[in-house]
């Protein structure tokens, strides 16, 4: 019945008591297989709508035209390729980016030093990955305060022992204690010795990329073009492409790793207030830029992005898990698959100052619209809080455990003889009971999902054990994972070439903190 | 754009002291016309599935049949119609539910005394009612405690008061402090009192339905066989429907009133393991009901209902917002249009013991499933708690302000020359804003969702108003709303035939409280 199977078991390293006591502990450090769907996505937008859409977005680039800044390198690729260069801006004639975005791959695998954690991006898969940027993080015993290179650790672990997340992420918060041009350095290799989940590279400056791309050659012992890495390139929303990020995406891009190129939308702000205006701007930017990223490299993975919320007309904050976000959401993942292209939307998003109700409603709208819409690689699938701004380490191991449901929705629904379940029906009967039949004993351990902590006990139990909230179920078990958690192996020289890089990169690096 | 207008708004009785109060207050007393879909339905089921499922149904129907206990008249009236009665047990042959199905009206008005709050049930239409049914409530002052009469008529009073509520329901909390035989009495007459949005009857014995029908009468001036109830008849799943509940779907299909033919199924227990096993059975259940509904009286209104949740095997607790209730409300959609039928399923539904993230994420997933899976009818679309154990007060106006989220969804999306945008796209250009632009001044008030309780507050705001949570942001609404409330004219004369009527009924009645 299920396509989802259930790989990576870890093994523990050694007969030892810690490897009894990890024996004894209920934790579970399976890692689900990347979501692969048996069910159809929602389309929003009919033939007549994406046509209009699809042709504006060519007249957008086309007569208004995108700028690349303080980039004179690509503005000399982009006029070979046959565009109209003036000053910064970029006019791109009807076609050419759409035609320049047919090398880029539909589907593509992202390595995993753990090869059973290896990821395949784009087709019916869905890869989830955690939070990121958050400079705060909250957990229920602190409050909320800056983020700090321990806090990052505690989160690259919670993400290797949750079983429904497959992608350690990348800056699941900003450690703030490290200086910013030496903390890629620390947060990479945290990824690298803590998880063996796939990871994301560094793109705040080109030589971080090219650290990023380094220390990866070093993991795999050699990257032979193997894609092992997926980055973030956002894109300055309207229509702008500044210099720093195209420096970071054209390493990633000759090196043959992943781009997530992905707008960065307030709607309302940074594109027009209406759904099919600002799905006209997010494809025109996309393609331009996957366009780019194929003057590079022709053939180097991307995916197309769709980072968008809605703005709150009353006060200017931003708005999650919104119906306009739903429906830009729904609508860019139908453009994305008639451009060939895999898709990254959607995620734990909310607007929320704490993981109350207000979160999780926010959250589970957009983690549902996620789901049928079609995305392949959602980035922020748990752990976001307070648009953002936080890393949440309780609201973490909430949504990782709802990313399950996501999981047993994709499956489908099975009609072989057994699904059918006529022996049941026949055996039961009218009035009878079906918890003691052959069917249900045969099939009850599989049937159902079921969540590793929301409460299911009865009233009483649960009032008698200190009436505990949702949070309060969280946090006990974010200490839970933590104290169960033993890091997987990594070959010593390997890990020892690591520290000695990063010592090295840092060395006489003077301290930046902006 | 929108074509979910907004009717109804209410007028003050008078222009004393009293309305301008009223008018002070920022509350909003309108109620969204029910919501009409601009989207498409998502369909899980291939026409494979659904025909095993359709055929599988009629086996069950034909070799195992279905039980009518302690109601002669019903084994009478179905042996007329050509099926095979034994004992209790009544076996239909193949095609003859379906064929019976078929002069039920595949969409139906209920009038409400306001005929402006009139709702039409089938077809793209959603119409939302509350909660029905639980025996206790809780609130953040006052705790869990068993419901009353008061709870009661807070309850019909907030569902007045929440705009994207159409309907006030029914049984919104058992008001235990009112004798069992005489309570539907006091219940029926602060629906029709208290608020002018439809509302259901009573169905737990043939008499208070009747009891429903005559309070109607005298609500309406005379019935004459329009639709004023919509009521919930259980199945005893499986496959055995009982005399009292067939005894008040006697009732109202005579007097051409509607009712929901729902099966009541914790899946795993009433019905098989599988979602493909429980859809055959749903799909049977109702079949048989809707065609009893119509050898009553052909053309009664009816709705193919569908209550489904399942069950967690390690403690035996009924669990909400799961994949397999997704798959399962999904797939009941498409028997439902396929046999003509309106469909009701989904809700408010989580087993929460407090109205928190967890409570929040289950309904989440349970309204947007709800949405696209072409519910007509959504009952316990606000208020419900713990399995339905608890009506909330404060996750009512939670819940009832995220069904404001489901109204946009189903507008869809325009792509009209004003949504294309591109005057706004050509005006910003790279690099700019759009908040300052005509697009976003013409456009922006109606352009975005907007909750009318959740915390879009800056956080340095949101702690000096003292960090609430969304429950704290919910019991400060309820108190908003209530304080708010004004209630509806109602013709005095009408009212004190209504008041005549529940005082002669209850007349010389011993109190009964089983």
């Amino acid at each position: 019945m299920s396509n989802v199977a259930e790989t990576g078991r870890r093994r523990s390293r050694g007969g030892g008591g810690a490897a009894r006591r990890a024996e004894r502990t209920a934790i579970s450090v399976e890692t689900a297989k990347y979501i692969e769907r048996n069910i159809p996505n929602f389309e929003v937008l009919n033939e007549e709508a994406l046509e209009i859409i699809e042709a504006n977005a060519e007249t957008v680039l086309a007569e208004i035209g995108v700028n690349f800044v303080d980039n004179p390198a690509a503005l000399d690729r982009w006029r070979e390729a046959g565009a109209d260069i003036d000053g910064e801006r970029v006019r791109i004639p009807r076609g050419l980016a759409r035609q320049l975005c047919q090398t880029a791959p539909s589907q593509f695998t992202q390595h995993a030093r753990n090869p059973e954690r290896s990821v395949e991006i784009g087709g019916k898969n869905l890869v989830l990955a955690p939070v990121y940027g958050p400079p705060f993080v909250r957990d229920a015993q602190g409050g909320r305060r800056y983020a700090t290179m321990a806090d990052f650790e505690k989160f690259v672990k919670l993400g290797y022992m949750s079983k429904w997340l497959h992608h350690s992420g990348g800056t699941v918060c900003e450690p703030t204690d490290v200086p910013v041009n030496k903390r890629h350095l620390d947060m990479l290799y945290a990824h690298m010795s803590l998880s063996d989940k796939p990871y994301m590279g560094s793109v705040t400056e080109p030589s971080r990329a090219r650290d990023s791309i380094e220390m990866s050659d070093i993991l795999f012992g050699g990257l032979n073009d193997r894609t092992v890495m997926t980055s973030l390139i956002n894109i300055n929303s309207p229509l702008t492409f500044d210099g720093i990020m195209m420096g970071a995406l054209e390493e990633f891009a000759a090196a043959n790793q992943a781009s997530i190129i992905s707008p960065f939308i307030v709607g309302g702000a940074m594109a027009p207030v209406s759904v099919a205006g600002t799905l006209t701007q997010v494809l025109a930017e996309v393609m331009a830029g996957v366009a780019y990223s194929q003057l590079i490299r022709p053939g180097a993975p991307v995916i197309f992005g769709a980072f968008v919320t809605s703005i709150d007309m009353n006060s200017g904050a931003p708005t999650f898990g919104t119906p306009e976000a739903a429906h830009i959401t729904y609508g860019a993942g139908q453009l994305a698959r008639r451009l060939g292209l895999p898709y990254r939307s959607a995620g734990s998003f909310c607007g929320s100052k704490l993981p109350d109700a207000q979160a999780a409603y926010e959250t589970a709208n957009s983690l549902n619209v996620g789901l049928l819409s079609g995305v392949n690689f959602m980035l922020h699938s748990c752990g976001w809080l307070e648009g953002g701004l936080v890393a949440s380490f309780e609201k973490f191991v909430m949504d990782a455990d709802q990313l399950g449901t996501l999981h047993h929705i994709a499956r489908g629904v099975a009609v072989d003889e057994n699904a059918q379940a006529m022996d049941a029906l026949r055996e039961v009967g009218p009035g009878g009971h079906f918890l003691g039949c052959a069917h249900t004993h045969a099939n009850f351990k599989d049937a159902f999902w079921r969540s590793e902590m929301l409460d299911y006990k009865p009233f009483e139990t649960w009032f008698e054990e200190g009436a505990r909230d949702t949070e309060a179920l969280a946090s006990a078990r974010v200490e839970k994972l933590i104290a169960a958690y033993q890091q997987p192996h990594l070959d010593p020289s390997i890990d020892a070439c690591l520290k000695e890089y990063v010592a090295k990169r840092k060395e006489g690096m003077p301290d930046a903190f902006i």
